[in-house]
């Protein structure tokens, strides 16, 4: 059974996710979509809320679970018996950030293969940062997220 | 008549702000310097000495205003008439930065374009971030500052 | 008024080229396509049925025309009382390759701007040289070239 | 059953390659190399060379197949039931090259997915362009081709 | 003779850092490490263990000293009478990031010039903010830093 | 004796290799730049012409010797006695270039160290392809080359 890790902070989950998220389906038996909480960072959603538009994001999929965990990415796959972490690439930037945490990964566990995927086009300018920012400034970020949970940030 | 925004938080403006938005008054009938706040973010120098220093650096030049905005760009746009957003670009790494801002300011509003031109290339390593931090640890950044507000910047 | 060179060879033109030409026309009174001819260069498309198929694409747009050059692309711009350069960027590698071009073509003539705009992002995978490759290929291309085209590039 | 293809050149195979393919296993039920002839490219080595190399690198993995093709990468996937493309990333340039292709690959069939792994720190230097170059310069490249071949390369 | 200084927050000193000093003493008669303290940034270990842990690292290495500075980076070479600044290259992203601190380094003193060692591959992806992170989330980060520090750093 | 070589096809020499070369002197107790000569490529110049001109250039700097080289650069550098290799970044694009020859080198030859300075900002953008590109074109490309040789590139 191969079981993929999809780590993230998810605040909010974004269209971007679902696309990578989705796609990793025909790749895995299951993706659980690992909500990392450092205490250090201030989310601008609660650990509820980014849980519950998790789950009604993808509340028809069964393949996909998922979890709050806190520690090492590494550390939480191994609780999950998952091999593979699923990332994905939307620019060349997000290689430059990503691609050290994969190979620091790897020399952390030899045993957990890190899977990425490119974001699709018209979905690759979407950031959870930016999102927050048209939140807080008050605009309607409603199109960045998925269908499930638009009326959610709908002002 | 053809209006843009040129956004930023000019703590404090540069030559290379000076730079593009000097050679962007060939394009546009009107610029409009937009200094955006944001409340979760310290600035070094005050929003009054900011604009004061725009506005003297500018000061020979009918076609650039300044003004402070709360919110989206877009949203300060619309208000301001302005179809454009005038940014300068540096690097690959300020290409990976201002793209996906670009993007998202596309979406949220079809009819705004974001024009970019290239800094100088003498200007290109001049960041506000670095300018502040030469300030801060008692150093003389005027070099890199507009003529008119060398002064207000020399120890 | 307003003129801006769009230089290429547009072998063939792309649904890229066409979408950064016709957001351009907002900004310029007239666009000028320039399809440079490098005689150490091989085309794939003879530079008649590159023209006319940059002329079936704008046949509604009287802001834009199509010109054949040889030699310098500044010297074409001033032959052709252009004062501006547009080009698009798609990603952070088309920057790096674009920057040195536009800030040689400044140090040759100081009166010469180079514009650019962001490529929308569904179109921003495709590029001349893959289109081409999938043409000689044997694969259906018609879908990354403007519709006015499609037909003369399937199979 | 899960197919991928392996696409490239291999002109010759290096360490780079044999570690993407050989961590490509543990995801993969099968792997097929896929030799892309490109009439207008010149090769270093025979395609006779390339596969026998090939053939001797992965002798003992039974997962792992190599075959020769024209025209389309996602033609020769059809072909071969594959649903998936397997490539390595390097660099940030290597990601720059690489998308453009992958998302093109992904328009002109929707059913393929391309799979992207990091090419081992130590072995991520490695290109063929320039293990060519050592060759054809009288360098020794044996220490950047694997092992089972490093003898075909010595002088 | 010839001195540079290698400055950075090393917290924790890293292999990263330690193969690129170590190589520059073939360059250089000295090297003095400069451990920066900004007041504004919150460090992980205290000033004494970040010295220690250096001392620790270069114990039998003459040519390499350690000490503390404030203020600006030229400023401290100066005192020193170093005439090179020496750093390390892992990526692109890091290229992007050390490019204009070297430029402005150079804009405030001309006859400071900074020397760059591509850090070798194998120790590329380390870096100290993934470390931090590491030991922070209870990891063990310790074949990530010198040996001679590593029984400090493990749990 | 610290001697580096400085290796590239100068096709012509510019004046962005010409500010490393000097600046690379208060480093080196011996430049050698070392044109490599490729028999698959095509040069616009002649090998005669582009030694006269790297001679004129440095006439008056005892320290820089030029000379002609087939095969590895790693070779060459041993057969002058040379432990360093210096090399000009430009971009972050050329740091992409220039990182796995750097590496692939030392791999080659642990001796041997390559060293890289930043080119001075107001020269970044010249690079002999466009330079040639302007020439061949019938451009003035004098103000991109050293001053020694200028009247020899004027039309």
């Amino acid at each position: 059974m191969k079981i993929a890790v999809f780590p993230g902070s998810f605040d909010p989950i974004t269209k971007g996710h679902e696309d990578i998220i989705k796609r990793g389906t025909s790749l895995f038996d299951k993706i659980i979509i690992g909500i990392g909480t450092n205490t250090a960072k201030k989310y601008l959603f609660t650990i509820e809320e980014r849980i519950q538009w998790i789950k009604a994001t993808f509340a028809d999929n069964e393949k996909i679970e998922v979890a709050q965990y806190n520690g090492l990415t590494v550390d939480f796959c191994k609780k999950m018996k998952a091999d593979y972490i699923l990332r994905g690439l939307r620019s060349s930037a997000d290689y430059s950030y990503e691609a050290p945490i994969g190979q620091m990964n790897k020399s952390l566990d030899k045993q957990i293969e890190t899977i990425y995927l490119l974001t699709s086009p018209e979905l690759a300018a979407i950031n959870s940062t930016i999102v927050r920012d048209i939140i807080i400034n008050g605009g309607d970020a409603s199109q960045f997220v998925p269908s499930a949970i638009q009326q959610n940030l709908l002002k």
